[in-house]
Order: C-alpha cells, then structure tokens, then sequence
C-alpha cells in the first residue's frame, strides 16, 4: 500500500516516504486576500483537501499548514494587490483583508474543504521574516541597496533546478522585475522600501518597508513544519517564480537541502477552454458557482480530473455533475431505506455474496487509484461503480444485514474520504415542500367535505393540529399556519 | 436625539459626541483564544453589537475594531494562558489558536454578532509594539530590568484615575506581580523575557520575549483607530488593572489626554447567583447554552437586563427568553398573514387609528431608551409591548394596508437594531415535520381504499408524484420516498 506522489522537482513518481515516521507536514500556499475566492482556489484547496483526507485514511498523522497572504504580493506593475484595492476602495487595508479573509473561509467551509491546522498570516511573521533576511544578508545570499533587499541568484548554483528555467528565458521573458540597483536580473526582492505615507510598512534594519512574497512563505513554512519539510503545494503557475525562489532562499537559510522532499502542483485551470483571468473578464466566482451548484456537486467536478492535468470549466459538467450526485445520494437514500425495511437475518445468497466480492474488489482499486498520486479521477469512476454495485443490493427484496453493512461501510467510506455527503439529503427539507403538502391535505379534505364525509375532513384538522399545524376555513378557503412546529 | 453614555471614566451619563464629525473609533478587548466561548463572551459582545447596531441606526459611520489575543494573557500564577494550554495538550500554540479563534466566531455569528471591521491579532503587531515599548523607554516612562521591560507607574500621575484604586489597595491585594527588578510594586510588564524553550517569542531590543497583554490592545487600538479614540469596551473585571494600564501607556507615548473619550464596560456576569469561574466549576459554554436554546433566545435574555447591570443566567430564563422569542415570532407570521389575507384599501377605522397611534408613541419611547445609554433592558419591554399592539392590529377582520405596513416597518425595525430575527421562522422545517405531514395523506388515502374510493387514492397518488414524492404499496404497508425534492 505504498502512496506514490509525482514530484514535481524529479519529475518523476517517487514513492512517499515522510522525513518523521508516521507524521506528514504538508504547506500549500495559500490565497492573497484581496478579492472573491475564485474557481483556481477551488480546484487547489479542494485537491490537496482529499490529498490530506488520504494520507490520514492511510494512517498518517498530518499538519497542515496554509498561509494568507495580506501585504506582500505584487501585481506584475509591481503594486501591492492588498494596498492598491485598499487605496482604491478608501478602506483601512487590514479591514479589506479581514472581509476577504472571511470569505474565503466562508466558501471553504461550504465546499467541504478542512480548515488548515494553522493559517498563519504574513502579517503575523514579519520579524521571523526579518531575521531570515538579516541571516541571509550575512551569510552573502542577499545584498541592501537603498532600504531593498535582494537575493543575489548567482550565490545559489542550484537556481533552477525545479522550474527549469534559464537565465536566457528569464531575461527575455516579461515578468523580471527591474530594478536599477540589482545586481542580476534574476535577483528577487526580499524586502520592499516603502515611502512615507505607504499604509502597510514595518521598521526594519533597512527602513520602513515590506516583506516580498516569496519570503514570506519560506519563513511560514519552516516557522510551524522545521527546516525540511515533507509536501509543499500550491498552483502550477507558482512553480516559478514563486516555488524557485522559496527553495534557494530556504536552502541558503538553512545550508540544508532539500527544503521540500514533495513538491506537488495542481494543474491549469481554464473556462470553457481559456485561461482563466481578470483582464479576460472570464473569472468565475466560487460564490456565483454555488448560487447555481450544490458543494458536492463542485467536488465532484473538480475531483472527477486528476489534480495534475488541466481542468476545464464549463456549465454543463457541473451539470452532469449535479445529476451524478443526484445518484449518489439516491442510493444513500435507498440503502437507508433498505436497512429498515428489507434487511433479513436470512443467510446470504449467491447473488448477495457475488455483490459483495464486485464491492471488495472495487475498494481495493479505489484505494489503489489514490495511492497512486492521489489519482481522484479513477477513483470517483469505481465510486460509480460501487454505487452500481450498492444498488444491486437494495434492488433484492430481502438483503442479509452483515452484508448491507459491510456495503455501507464501503460506499460512505469513499465518499468520506473525497469529502462528499456520506448521508442521504432528506434533511434539506423546503418549506415549499411542506407548503405543498398540506396544499395537498387541505383539498383532499375539502373533498371529503364535499362529499360531507365530515368524519374525514374533522379527522384530518385533529391530526394536523397535533403536529402543529393549525387549519382556519375561512369562506372559500382554508389558511393554514404552523404554531408550533415538530 | 443626542445618545447619552455612561462613561466608566466620569461615572456620569455624557452627551455622546465622536471626536470626528459622523464617524465612531470602537475598541472592544477581544477574547483570548486559548479555550471555549462562555456566557461572559456572549454578554459583553452581544452588548456592544447591540451597541454598534445603534449608532448606525442613529446615523453613524462605525469602525469597530475587537481583537484577539493570542499570546502574553497571562494567570494570576504567571502562565501565558495559550501557551500554558498548548504545552499540556502537546500542539502547536498556533494550532491551539486558530482552533478556538474558529470556534469563537462561529459562536459569534450563531449568535448574530456581527463581526468587527477588524480583528487584529496581538502576534501579527509584535512590531508595533516593540516600537512603542522603545518610545516609552526614550521618554523615560518604561525602564528594562534583564530582559524584561516594566512600565513605571510613578512616571506617570494619572494613574488610578479609572479605577480609582489606591497605591495603598493595590500593594495589599493579592494580584501584583511581584518581580526582583520592579522598582514599584505597581509596575508593570510591557515585555517580558522568555527562555530558550519557550515556544512563542520574538527578538527584540531587550532579547527573545514576549508583549504584555496590557501593551498589545494599547497599540492595537491605536493602530487602526488613531492616537484618540471614541470608545473603548470590555467587561467590568478589566478597568483594572487592563483598561488603567492602557491608559498609563497610551498617553504617556503620544503626549495627548485623552485616550479614550468613552470608555463603556458591561456588568459581571454571574450563574445562579455564583460569580462564573472554571475554579468553581460553573463555566457555562455558548455551545452547550445553543444545544438547548435558538440563538434569538440567548440574545433576548442578555438585552433584556441593561448592560451595565448585573446578570444572572439561570436556565428558567432562557426558557423564558425562548417562549418570548416565540411570541415575536408568532406576531411575525401573523402579520406576514395579514398582508396577504386581510390587507385591503378601506379608510382606516378609528381603531386601527388608534393603534397606529399607539405604535408611533411605543417607536418613540424605544428609541429614547436606546439612546439613553443603550438601555436594550427597556427597549425589549417596548418591543413587547409593540408586540402587542401588532397582535391587535392582525386580529382585525379587514386591515388598512398602509397601516399594516407601517407596523410592519417599525416592529421589523426595532427587532434589527437588537439582532432578532426580523422574518418569521417557517423556513426552518424539520424533515420530521415533512414525514409526519406524509404519514397523515399515506393514511388518508389508505382509508380511501378501504372504502374503494380509488379515484382519491389515485390522485392522491398522482399530486404526491408530481412534488417529488413517490409511494409504493407493499403488503400491508406503503412506503414512500422523495425522489426529486422540491
């Protein structure tokens, strides 16, 4: 039962070894609080969720740690995405967070997604993030030029060595930072000079300034999992510059390598086939998703890819994938029923035993895609065939209980572990579902009356009255009003 | 209108008038995040709520500012209260932390308190305070003693002019720190020296340690509300030495007196008569008071006793409180009837004049009690008694419309500004509710095929189906489920 994780450093499967017996910390790199959770945070949080559900199914204790982001992450020009909407908005920028910050939890919650075992905020690490600059300063990693500090790339032989990039590249591409006292192109900002009526800015050993992203999450993440640290995740758009730059400056900090023994990054997500982004004006909500989707059905698209590969978004997979819940819960719902209203002491019979070998062995390949990189997309495929299998079984007119059990055991066990409802839904029950029904009661009853059955319609009033349901006849029609409801 | 507010400070009801035109600075001291949310909690937040409500309600543009502490809250014995419990538990200070800050505002928003503008915590403003700690050194208020940083009270003459407790008092009472390097037995810690295994410090100045409780609220309200601000909250217990000492460090570092215009602070709270308190074994949890009782309810026994007063939680009046929550919300439902079945557009009759007379007078005098220091004790007796005249009004046969909803607009406004539920209840159905409701037609149409009426029993049948509800007739039984919920 080896877990094997795709390490996107060796770029190859490697079998999971975690550097503590039987512990795995595990830092994913968390949102920048500055705006609505998106459909991106979705598709990473909810993958490294049932990331984090597996290894504990697996017996691992995890701690789990993902950042928030609030002062440090620039724009591409260079703005501070927190302080640039918070000038923008006349707002106090930790108020902004604060709003965003919640909100983000809030989605979170609603998708099933565990809450981190700490969420440390930037803000809350600025002196660590300090002494690590000075530390790295001293040991010639970093170099000051008025009130900045920089990581000089050309100390780090191993620069590179995850993203792959060249220098050649990086120097032609777009997204270098300029600046007149670099000494290197690559070399990245470690600490950011603010002026004097900058809102968000901290005393430093070299002015009033800020912390630059990368940074931060080093120090976060050696701060509550050690220097060397067992999975480190997040966006395949953080592997460079974001993930390049947190390994030279945890590895020069430290003289210890590797800082990250798994790196693991969630595919590309795109909306019916473009990059999902501002400027295209395509960015999707997660909030505007669940006006129109239930939870499950968010998960079950999401998980229904393999966290590596592009994932793209169109209204009709979640479509089918509403329908797909749908199925599932119906036979969450049929087990149940089955349980109180079938299930026999009878020995089983052949076509119950040969069910439940069909249930074992799709277990087992479950448990198999999930070891396998935590390959989610085969294994909600044998969900579906376990809910196949599960409705053969309350299909029989009489179901040995050992067996129903063992069955139900099985199907919310999966279900459990990809984060999806383990029981039935009836209890979402509307109030327009009581509406119409007693509807329905009151014109049977006035049928009754009708026909001056009157022992009916009176018996009826008497059974509603005793489940709080008062009925009032008024000329040409009956009102009802719950007055004190079960 | 002008609002009065008693001020801790004076001890007289004042006229309220924020320092800056329209806009109202408010702190409240947050709780310490190292365990479950108790009653106290409940009492001082649902006050200030209620508190800010108000103000917005009056026009304000509020700013509230409630923080959380997460480290330097210590016991009377010396222990950092998280720390203490993080070290016993084996987790992670943070972990500790972010578990019960969680747990904390889900109480909160069960409760309907909103959550504050900010919510800044002590560890994410280390910085801040170092800085004033070292400005308050500079101007010879505060003196270092190895490692440990003490504020010296006899620097400052004020001291005491909130609590009004003597030199005299405080060296006899049991509470003072007692330190070798203190210069007065009055002084007190702004920062204090951690050793080497300690698990929550940072490098300072003065070596690795840790902020004072006292120091962290002082800087944390003058960061996001300026060097003066409007009102500053917390319950009773913490004028001293808390709110004394805040008042020492504020305005010995900026010069300016005073701190704080309005400093409010609610009564204690006791159960059963007995002062609450873990060493007595009465600590009443939010959570375990929400198993028995609606939020609504909670909120309606703490505003209805003034929140300088003294309150005392017996279970009796919850109970109370609940059968109360339950007559507003019977009013609600009958007032949602009335528009719908007995609004009509005849004249007014002289009673319903009469009434609306009446309803006027009743806004009036709540929001005169509202404005007299926040008195929400007699504000809920108008509500009821606004109650009542609602229920006068919904009892008549035919109802003017404009009036209903004039009534409608007053009642719902006075149950918002104290954070009751302002629409009535039906939405929440139980699904027990729905099956008994299915059980009644299962029998109704059972009787019907008794007598072989099958037409009834058919569409009775046929109009379930068409609401999702599908039946199916098993030997002496029929059994049912929902297939496409409504």
């Amino acid at each position: 039962m080896a877990i094997k994780v795709y390490s996107s450093l060796s770029r190859v499967k490697e079998v999971f070894e975690p550097i503590h017996d039987g512990w795995v910390g595990i830092y994913v790199c968390g949102p920048t609080v500055y705006d609505w959770t998106h459909l991106g945070h979705a598709r990473t949080y909810i993958a490294f969720d049932a990331i984090v559900r597996w290894l504990e199914y697996r017996g691992y204790r995890v701690f789990y740690v993902q950042n928030i982001t609030d002062v440090g992450h620039l724009t591409e020009a260079g703005e501070d995405k927190v302080v640039g909407r918070a000038i923008r908005e006349k707002v106090e920028p930790m108020a902004l967070v604060e709003f965003y910050m919640r909100e983000y939890f809030r989605d979170m919650d609603v998708l099933g997604v565990r809450r981190p075992d700490v969420s440390p905020r930037a803000t809350g690490h600025i002196i660590d993030m300090i002494e690590v600059i000075k530390r790295l300063i001293e040991k010639g990693y970093a170099y000051e030029v008025d009130g900045n500090v920089f990581f000089d790339v050309s100390r780090f032989p191993d620069y590179g060595k995850l993203s792959r990039v060249k220098l050649e590249d990086m120097i032609a591409g777009a997204r270098i930072d300029v600046h007149p006292g670099k000494r290197d192109p690559r070399d990245f900002a470690l600490w950011k000079k603010a002026g004097e009526d900058y809102p968000l800015k901290w005393v430093s050993p070299w002015g009033y300034g800020f912390p630059g992203w990368h940074i931060e999450c080093t120090v976060m993440a050696m701060r509550y999992l050690g220097e060397q640290i067992d999975i480190h995740g997040g966006a395949l758009d953080l592997i460079f510059p974001h993930h390049e730059n947190e390994i030279a400056q945890a590895e020069a900090f430290t003289g210890r390598k590797p800082f990250v023994k798994y790196w693991m990054h969630t595919g590309l997500l795109t909306v019916n086939g473009e990059k999902m982004a501002k400027s295209l004006g395509n960015y999707v909500r997660i909030r505007d998703v669940l006006d129109k989707f239930s939870p499950a059905a968010v998960r079950l698209f999401i998980l229904s890819t393999h966290y590596r590969s592009q994932l793209d978004y169109r209204e009709e997979k979640l479509v089918e994938a509403e329908a797909n819940v749908k199925r599932l819960m119906n036979s969450l719902t049929r087990l149940e029923e089955a349980k109180v209203e079938r299930a026999s002491d009878k020995p089983a019979s052949s076509e119950e035993r040969r069910i439940l070998e069909e249930l074992y062995r799709l277990s087992s390949v479950f448990d198999e895609s999930m070891d396998d990189d935590f390959n989610t997309a085969e294994a909600v495929s044998f969900l579906f065939e376990i809910c196949r299998a599960v409705n053969k079984l309350v299909d029989l007119p009489s179901i040995n209980r050992a067996i129903l059990s063992e069955a139900e055991t099985i199907f919310k066990g999966k279900l459990r572990v990809l984060g999806l409802p383990d029981t039935p839904s009836r209890r979402e029950v509307s109030s327009k579902l009581v509406e119409a029904l007693i509807d329905i009661i009151i014109d049977v009853r006035n049928e009754a009356r009708k026909r001056k059955d009157y022992a009916t319609a009176d018996e009826i009033r008497r059974r509603l009255a005793s489940i709080g349901v008062k009925l009032e006849d008024l000329p040409g029609k009956t009102i009802w009003r719950i007055e004190e409801a079960i």
